[in-house]
Order: structure tokens, then C-alpha cells, then sequence
């Protein structure tokens, strides 16, 4: 199933695409898609109600789409997670998951405008999978067990500034959490319909030349290795996004290329999850 | 003004601390403290009704304290930023604030047990001074500016696992984010009640042993700086939490100072805004 928010931002109504294409309205099940409806019967309610028909259908045209889950409680990154992304950026392969986080606020829709921060000279693009939270997880018995936490997965753009995330000090938050700098959908694609999460290619194109074009075959630390290897660490909890990484392209590992700015758009996509188009702007 | 939030985790209801020690009810001002109560105007309303009196007042005898700020957006944290504790780790004086964040979800109550991770052999302490923001800043114009979207003060436990933080990758969130780790309050002292938040004693001992006397004097750079220039990076959203650092006397900088194990019990305190004291236990 594929679930999400459509409405303007902070007042976003639940909804399902269906595999034809359409858009049914789910605010008679959930008043939203947040960590509650996850934690709780959300999904099986939802698919119930879409089973037994009669939910609205909405009008796609010119409705805005949020991101499929509101409010995350964090928002969880996997640094240098592809070979190549490692490679390109001069890093060694790292001998654990390099763990960082992103403000929870960054996180906006899919089509959102993306503004450039104010003082910005390198703000580039990272196209990643990002996994959605869906039962509380602490100290998981291992990878396997980390199938049952996970709700599903979206397109996330896990948009960097690499000044302010590599130069001002070592820690890379900074750069990483500037205003609209995740945005996050189409959709929220539920684990049961998403199949491997290690087969799916990434790919993200910006003013219609292609940038990246990877495949999470090539992750270094699989999905559900991360999702064990952080519950480890922290408490995940429902409606938490984990990015798991970006594969090669970023302007930052392509000497020569062009950081973004200012009217540049960016196009990005994993098979089967849908797209993202943003323009930026100027903060 | 004193603001709290008294009851069982998740069930907390708001109250006020009174000059003269007692607790009187706010839950018919507000149903809780967080975002919206300090962003409206929360704070006039509570000091309204306490000035109008009839207020019900709590029996403090056995009831649990909260965090004085329920589900903050992010907890954005300075490392580094007192000049003898940068010296006792053998970092060199940060030219930029070091910014990192913790897992908003480790926000607990001032007297909560606080966990040791399994595996862990490098717990250590942090007395804090935090900031609560209580009005949306994006790109302040200077310190000066600061000072009107701050909501106010209260003493935090910023807990570390050292290995995690230090060890297994450069960043540091991952030894920052464990489960319990950040105790927070025992109040939200009111920022027109703060004074002056560079003139603030920090202290802290572990099972009596005097560990930590800072002084907010020697920060390096002071809170008003810090609100403005995380600003000009992230949007400070109100109900947002930033721990500014911690002074000399962490066990990480002290060779042969043992870390903390299950058993111990470690208090702290920031002149004028209260103490916690938290028992440690094993995860």
C-alpha cells in the first residue's frame, strides 16, 4: 500500500494511491499518518477500509503532497554508505555505520521548494532510501528482527551543505539540517509491498543531467543491519525516519561540478517509490 | 518564574513553583507545557493566574517531576565550549561552535533512572546549562537578538557514552542518543526571572565525590551567540532544547576517574535553577 499526506503544509489529510493511480481520502480511518497510527492499527485499518470500498476518491489535480509521515521524533542518518560515495568523497570504508542526524523540522514534501541557505556556496544533493519506523525497537535481536519495526520505506533527499557540514567543525549536523532540507515522499511504500530493500536503484538528475545512478546493492551496511545496528544504541520509535545513505554523484565527490543554486531543479527517484521534483530557493 | 511538569511519564500535568516552595496546579491554563503553550502566550497566562490566585495547590510528597518541556522538536548540543573542559580532552579551542544533537527522545525527568547500554564501559557525565527556545527564530541579527526567543533555563544532563561517541566514527550523536540520557529540569526557570545566563555556577558529583564546578563565564561562546548563529543554520522551533556545553571534570578527562556503573548516583545543579539526582541502572 501506498500511503500519504496531501494538503497544504500543517494541514495534511491521510490518503492511498491506489495501484491505478488514484487518490482515496483516509481521514474517515486516521486523522493522520504519524507515529500513532503506525505504532497502533493504522495500516491493517487503512487496507481494510480500502478492501471494503467507499472511500472518497480526491482530486489530484494541483494538490499539494506532504511528506507520508508528519512529525518524525528524529530523523536518523547512514554516512558514507556506498562504496562509491565513500570513494569519491577521499573517505576509507567505514568499519561501522557512520551514525549522524538531521533537525526533525527539515522535513518537507516531496515537490516542496528548497532554499538555499543564506551564506551557501556548497549545497548539494544526496538521493537516498529512507526507512520509516513502524513498533518501538530497542536492542533488536539482530537483523532479522528488524523486519517486524519497519513500517516502509520512501524517496528521501538528504540535502547538504558541505561548507557548514565539513568545514565549520567535525561534526556534520550543521550542515545537514538547514530549513527544507529533507524533503521526504511521495509515499510511504509498507514493507509488505516494498520487496528487497537491497534491489532498488536511486537515481537523481539536477537540471535534466543525470547525477546519480546507484542501486542499494551496493549499500556497505544493509537496511536491516542498520535498523539493529541502531537500536543498539538508541530507542527507535514509530514515525522515526532512518536516510540509509547516498550512492556516487554528489557535486561534492565530482570536482568541477557545480553546487546548487538558486532556480536550479532537482529530480530524483527509487524504482517503485516514486519521484521527487524540487525547485530551490533563495532562504 | 518556575514552570514544571509533575506526574508518571506521559502523564504529566503543568505546574508552577511558587517562591515559597509550593506547587500549584496549571492544568486548568494549560494542558501541558511543549511548543505551543511557549509559543502562544502560555507563560503570561500561567503568570496571570497565579497572581489572581485560586490555583489548587499539589502535594509534592512522592510525586514523580517530568522534563519541564514535553516532546522538544530537537535537542541541538555544543560540545567543546568551555575553555578548561576543550583543554582536558586535548581538543584545541573550537574557532565555530561544535554543534551535534541528541535523540529529542532522551529527554527524561530530573530524578528518572538514567540507563547504562548494554556494552557499555564508558558512561560518563555532563552538567549543562539548557536553553529552551520560545519563539520560531530563523536568522537572527545578532546576539542581541537572541535574548527575545529564548523561553528560558534549566539544568540538563547531558550523558555520554564515550566509546560510542569517540570511537566507532567521527560523529558524535550515536554515544549522545542512548535511551535516558538527557535528564532535563527539575524547572523551566522563566528568562525575565534567569538574570544573567553568563553568571551561573554548574556542579556535579557522582556518589558524593565533587566532580564538576564550572562557571557559565567561561563558556567560549556565550548563549546569546550560540541562539544567533545556530539561526543562521537550522529554524530554532519554540519547545526546542540546546544543552551549551559542559565544564571540566567529565570522567573522559580525568585518566583513572572511573565511568559510571549501575548503582551509582550522580547529582547535579545550576545556581538558582535547581538540582537532579539520578540513580543509574542497567539496560
Amino acid at each position: 500500500m501506498k500511503l500519504l499526506r496531501v494538503g497544504a503544509p500543517g494541514d495534511e489529510r491521510p490518503a492511498v494511491r491506489t495501484d491505478d493511480g488514484r487518490l482515496l481520502d483516509l481521514s474517515s480511518v486516521a486523522s493522520d499518518i504519524d507515529g500513532a497510527f503506525l505504532a497502533g492499527d493504522g495500516v491493517d485499518r487503512a487496507r481494510a477500509a480500502v478492501a471494503a470500498g467507499g472511500l472518497p476518491e480526491l482530486d489530484a489535480e494541483g494538490l499539494r503532497v506532504g511528506a507520508p509521515v508528519a512529525r518524525p521524533g528524529k530523523v536518523v542518518c547512514v554516512g558514507l554508505n556506498y562504496q562509491d560515495h565513500a570513494a569519491e568523497t577521499g573517505a576509507p570504508i567505514p568499519p561501522r555505520p557512520v551514525v549522524f542526524m538531521k533537525d526533525p523540522g527539515t522535513v518537507v514534501g516531496p515537490y516542496d521548494e528548497v532554499l538555499i541557505p543564506r551564506g551557501s556556496v556548497k549545497t548539494d544533493w544526496e538521493v537516498e532510501l529512507a526507512v520509516v519506523i513502524g513498533r518501538r525497537a530497542r536492542y533488536l535481536d539482530g537483523p532479522d528482527a528488524a523486519r517486524a519495526v519497519i513500517a516502509g520505506y520512501a524517496v528521501s533527499h538528504d540535502v547538504s551543505e558541505r561548507e557548514f557540514q565539513l568545514e565549520y567543525s567535525p561534526q556534520w549536523d550543521l550542515g545537514k539540517s538547514c530549513e527544507t532540507f529533507n524533503p521526504l515522499g511521495p509515499w510511504l511504500v509498507t514493507a509488505d509491498e516494498a520487496g528487497d530493500p537491497q534491489n532498488l536503484g536511486l537515481h537523481l538528475s539536477v537540471n535534466g543531467v543525470k547525477r546519480q545512478d546507484g542501486h542499494t546493492s551496493d549499500m556497505i551496511f544493509p537496511v536491516y543491519d542498520i535498523v539493529s545496528y541502531l537500536s543498539q544504541y538508541m530507542v527507535l520509535e514509530p514515525g522515526d525516519v532512518i536516510n540509509t545513505g547516498t550512492p556516487a554523484g554528489v557535486a561534492l565527490g565530482l570536482p568541477g561540478t557545480p553546487f546548487l543554486r538558486a532556480g536550479d531543479t532537482v529530480e530524483l527517484s527509487v524504482d517503485g517509490f516514486g519521484s521527487q521534483r524540487q525547485t530551490f530557493g533563495q532562504a
